[in-house]
């Protein structure tokens, strides 16, 4: 292997640096960092770094284990006809209350909400072009939906006053900007159910959005994909109920889906692109080769989605799990001064630190989340890697845990705030308390944290 | 569903033309759509299309099959550490006669080769770049490589005098070619076996082809998908053999792999970036969360590769079946009159019609081909649609059917040729000929075209 001198292409390295720009270097990806350095074992490294920057869903995985189990021949391929398409539709259904109905035919699969997002963009913009997106918002938005495509993101602001609530108000400053300073506006982008921020948006907020789009005469992109995991009211409300219930353009309106959070199968790649417009349709129909999903995959799930008796009882005790594991959280934290923003959806909450800060700045939230990080040793993510504009605010996520482990977090932030930042004896009685305990046996299958090589990209696909 | 009036972004519809002029409007795609509008099956259609333009490998599928249901457990996702990618690269060195080592963490995951052309295509240049591509070439490039990438592709013509093979004159002319027109030209991409040749190059053309993209000091993306499918010598020789002996510039080459074609696994989206430049390596991994291959299937496939048994006797007797079909396909043709492009690799053949046209022009070739799909009812491709420069060669797959269904494609073309285009009587003599043969059974597992709905674009994914 002689002669093996560098030779970088300007073209990659400028992919390179503008996938930097595009924050993998911001203390979200940072905080992943610190977790796989010195990753938390009840036994083997007790003092060592919570994952709690992961949404994902580990509360109900027992039970699709269990199916499984249960239903071997539906994980190995055969010849028998099955209807990936068709129960897709049928869970979107189920997942929405049977509030709407879906048709197969306009079920475009990709590659993980990852792939469908983008290939939302590819299909409605083109470089240069910029979608509104309400914020605090997701932050690898940035990377999935600017990266290859060359959009632009333009943050509407929502105010901390009104619960992050986005106004039209905040929406029509947002697109007069963007018209101002020449840019041409697309569309809006966001997630309802919201993340980092676990709210549903009303109905009246979401005809109020697609009265805008409608006026406007852009487009709407509504990512779904935490909509089964409402866990309380108000219920969720998705897009297409809205949409179909209004006077309006259904061309303008695109839905993305998928079973990552609502099944807790990231590790699946199941990303749905459904629009009511059939040349998006068609254009993503053709991107597909992209980001299509195994057929055996396709397989086992057109199967377990059919097993409506198992997706019932899912839902619902996935739903009562969350609730659960919310409601012993946020009381855990509420005992020690701690609020967050009320919140009724997601697998995470948006805590507010604002007291804690020593100023009321984003140097001040840095400093507050490298303590966090490093001191007590829980990976959470800070406000600013989601675009928000108020300091000390955080996303800290409770369903990628067992019981036991979440108790741990919760010790860790009491005696944090108990004894403020003596980081010293904090860690002393951190030994003393938890050195001892048992190990937890929570299901860890389908998981792509596990059982794949440390470099495999399955690490950072699903946060 | 009021006021569904149309609304067309005009990116939308700028990417629907691109997508159109990218060929998919081209005979190539046209007779899938004769095949599909009347499909041929022994009992319910026997007159119908046979599907020879599917380059899909059925021939051995039934020892995947057995190999499933031998191990069940392979199927189902647990808990255990399985190791994908060190796996992946047991098998590629394996179907390379372990000539080469392939370091497990160069191996970039994608979906399917379709994804992985496309991401090495986003590591390696800028919209407006180009790459040199030996033809013909498979026409799926031309929407794989440039649709979203927006990259050109400049075809390097080969010489049927020559058997097709690329010199490094026609390399050196259509670089300069491209100097002239102030194209900056970023690589050379190429399939190696050639699809759609069924050639491989020899050890001395790769040399010359490696040394070529030294001295220009740009870079070579072999996609090497239909590399154990080699049935006779000369044996393959993988790009990494001849680069790791030579000495050049390892950082620009990179080779695309999957298993679809060797392991006839096409529905399991397994496709391959391996670089042997870290700075691809690792934009390439920022990309793979838009492709990920499911961990279904990656716990599937890590363990068949493990078990070298297994592969072993796969490779070894699924080069013997296609030897088998290769001689018997082309025996029937020579019968016939017919003559073929030798060759020793891939799923298909490269077959001469010249003296068959009415008159030696692509128009010429055009009626040809449109007697051949719609009166001799075998759906094969034309070589206009690989940017063939000369009119008169069609590819025929031979691989995607059972022995009976090629029966029926010989007699078919016997009749052709030797009643001339008497459609008529033709079509009479093929009814009393076949309509009362037996059905065939050949194993159609994991095919993507037997139990996806019609509009599903695993359709169009493998071909």
């Amino acid at each position: 292997m002689e002669g093996t001198k560098k030779v970088k292409s300007q073209a990659l390295l400028s992919k390179l640096a503008t996938s930097d720009e595009h924050g993998e270097n911001s203390p979200y990806f940072d905080g992943w960092k610190a977790y796989d350095k010195d990753p938390f074992h009840p036994l083997t490294n007790p003092n060592g770094v919570i994952q709690m920057g992961l949404a994902e869903n580990q509360l109900s995985l027992d039970m699709v284990l269990d199916w499984i189990k249960a239903n071997p021949e539906a994980s190995i391929c055969n010849a028998e006809g099955l209807h990936a398409f068709k129960n897709m539709a049928l869970f979107m259904e189920k997942a929405r209350g049977e509030r709407v109905r879906f048709d197969p035919d306009r079920i475009v699969m990709a590659g993980g909400a990852t792939g469908a997002n983008e290939v939302a963009i590819f299909c409605l913009a083109n470089e240069g072009d910029a979608f509104l997106v309400p914020s605090p918002y997701y932050p690898a938005f940035n990377r999935d939906l600017r990266w290859r495509t060359k959009v632009r993101l333009l943050p509407v602001t929502c105010q901390s006053s009104n619960n992050f609530q986005m106004t039209k108000e905040d929406l029509e400053e947002a697109y007069e900007n963007a018209q101002k300073a020449n840019i041409k506006v697309k569309g809006v982008i966001l997630s309802n159910p919201s993340n980092p921020l676990g709210t549903t948006m009303d109905k009246t907020n979401l005809r109020s959005l697609v009265t805008f789009i409608n006026e406007k005469q852009i487009h709407l992109v509504c990512d779904e994909i935490y909509g089964a995991t409402v866990f309380r009211s108000p219920r969720f409300v998705s897009i297409s109920e809205v949409a179909e219930e209004m006077e309006c353009n259904l061309d303008l309106i695109h839905v993305v889906y998928s079973l990552s959070k609502d099944m807790g199968l990231p590790g699946f790649r199941v990303g749905i692109l459904y629009s009511y417009n059939d040349h998006v349709v068609s254009c993503a129909r053709k991107q597909s080769s992209f980001g299509l999903v195994s057929s055996q995959t396709q397989h086992l799930l057109a199967k377990m989605l059919l097993d409506e008796e198992f997706t019932d009882k899912y839902l619902s005790e996935s739903r009562r799990r969350l609730a659960s594991r919310y409601d012993s959280f946020t009381k855990g934290l509420k005992e020690v001064g701690i609020g967050c923003l009320e919140s009724n959806a997601g697998l995470y909450c948006w805590m507010d630190l604002r007291q804690l800060l020593k100023e009321p700045t984003f140097d001040g939230e840095m400093e507050l989340w490298r303590v966090i990080v490093n001191e007590v040793k829980l990976n959470v993510s800070p406000g600013s890697s989601f675009h928000c504009y108020e300091p000390g605010w955080f996303r800290v996520c409770f369903a990628n845990m067992d019981d036991e482990t979440l108790e741990i977090a919760l010790g860790r932030i009491r005696m944090f705030v108990e004894k403020g930042k003596g980081a010293k004896s904090w860690q002393r009685n951190l030994k003393l308390s938890f050195s001892s305990r048992k190990m937890a046996t929570s299901p860890r299958i389908m998981s792509p944290h596990s059982p794949i090589p440390p470099h495999s990209p399955l690490l950072r696909a699903n946060n």
